[in-house]
């Protein structure tokens, strides 16, 4: 078993390229295990399908105990590294943010995404940004692991700012935040082709962006410069899309199509650990 | 919103007919918000599928506590009555069964499954398992409500029974266990449709059958005197079927088509109760 400062080594070094890190996120244990079989070199967390499935709206709806309950589960059941998707941390404070990143790295997690946006639309001041990644940074370093911090600007989803200013915010705040000391700048909601090539040469640090069906394939994503992508919860709600189909499908015409191409009980049981 | 007791009372009336009670089983709260939205008129939990969400193999490796835990969650996030499956009672007594019934109560649900053998191919003996039923009848009466109980016998899964034995015993234990105050008999592993109605006819109370691809469609299992049906882990397993398929697909060919047919995130929101 590695310890949990080799896998923050080896999550760092998966973004210095030659290849493209892709993250299918997970939001349970079986779903990170399916992941992790798939071939992952690391797993990341969807806070999104975490609040879904504990039952709760996306948002920090869910406490930070919750959500970092399922992160400790998760990362106590794979070996690959794990990055934890904990919001804006939350808490509007450095505090609130250095308090997190504690509680991602007793989690077990060697990774976490922060955002600058508390309330949708609404930037956190920048500075006060910069000093939660710092705080970030330094609390994890106290609680003895190098987190890979993947800092996240929602410039992109700011409200009045126009297309030309999003991605001037998104690249000031991104080399800031770089700057602060985070690992990985991540900027979402953002899949044109031109604005990605731009964020990649103009960001000086690697570049997390979101797919999504109409993203660019990931191949034409690792020409534009990006380091790692992620898919937020969209595996998870194309898993639940999948339950959707067989209840419909049951209470319907009562017959059985949606749940064929299920993974077999006992190749579950298996990546479950059964004895 | 309608009370614990007039829960039990629906549930136990869906029992009744004229239609089948087709539970499309749940295994967390997204899935069981999913489920009801789509027309079910009670949620059934699988322990497999929660098992696997939380990180245990099926069969009792998960805590008594734990399945309550998401149990809870369910039965506080849906307006339908829940029934939840708790194994064999976490333990092989009849206090153990008890212990559990009230548990039951408590998070909220308002039916229970219980099954016959502790171990993958050991059946209970028989007077063991009427009283365990008993105790969890009473149990769940001093804590108020008349759980509704679907007592599972496994003798379609018991080591060292022929086929014909196998019915035989099911039916006796099936009759015993409703005399013993069971309100469904529940006899999963068998598709035979023969040996469904031989089943249908023999037991003296309601009969639950597991259904799965290659099974009956539910409207001929309805025409053989079926009067519940629900898939335990299928519909968990057809979802992380999904999460594979797009894991692997965002691996491999780095494309989206597996996340396409998801469903929409802000439907996921309202669903979990967005304000």
């Amino acid at each position: 078993m590695a310890t949990q400062r080799e896998k923050a080594a080896r999550l760092r070094q998966l973004h210095d390229g030659p290849r493209l890190l892709v993250l299918p996120n997970a939001w349970d244990v079986a779903s990170a295990k399916v992941i992790a079989a798939a071939g992952a070199h690391a797993i990341a967390t969807s806070s999104a399908g975490v609040a879904f499935a504990l039952g709760f709206p996306d948002g920090q709806r869910i406490s930070r105990t919750e959500m970092l309950g399922m992160v400790r589960r998760i990362a106590g059941a794979v070996e690959v590294p794990v990055s934890a998707d904990v919001e804006a941390g939350y808490g509007p404070t450095a505090d609130a943010a250095g308090q997190t990143a504690r509680g991602v790295v007793e989690a077990g997690a060697v990774g976490m995404n922060l955002e600058d946006s508390l309330e949708a639309g609404e930037l956190v001041p920048l500075e006060l940004q910069v000093s939660r990644i710092q705080a970030a940074r330094a609390a994890a370093a106290a609680a003895g692991v190098s987190l890979v911090i993947n800092a996240r600007t929602d410039a992109f989803a700011a409200r009045g700012l126009a297309a030309d200013a999003r991605i001037v915010e998104a690249v000031r705040r991104a080399n800031a935040y770089l700057g602060a000391g985070a690992d990985c700048a991540f900027v979402p909601f953002v899949s044109d082709r031109e604005a990605i090539g731009r964020l990649a040469r103009e960001i000086r640090g690697p570049l997390n962006v979101l797919a999504k069906p109409g993203s660019p394939p990931l191949a034409e994503l690792e020409r534009l410069g990006v380091r790692r992508v992620s898919v937020g919860s969209a595996i998870a709600l194309a898993a639940y899309g999948r339950a959707r189909r067989s209840a419909v499908e049951l209470l319907g015409s009562g017959t059985y199509q949606a749940l064929e191409d299920a993974i077999p009980y006992a190749e579950m049981q298996k990546l479950l650990g059964q004895a």
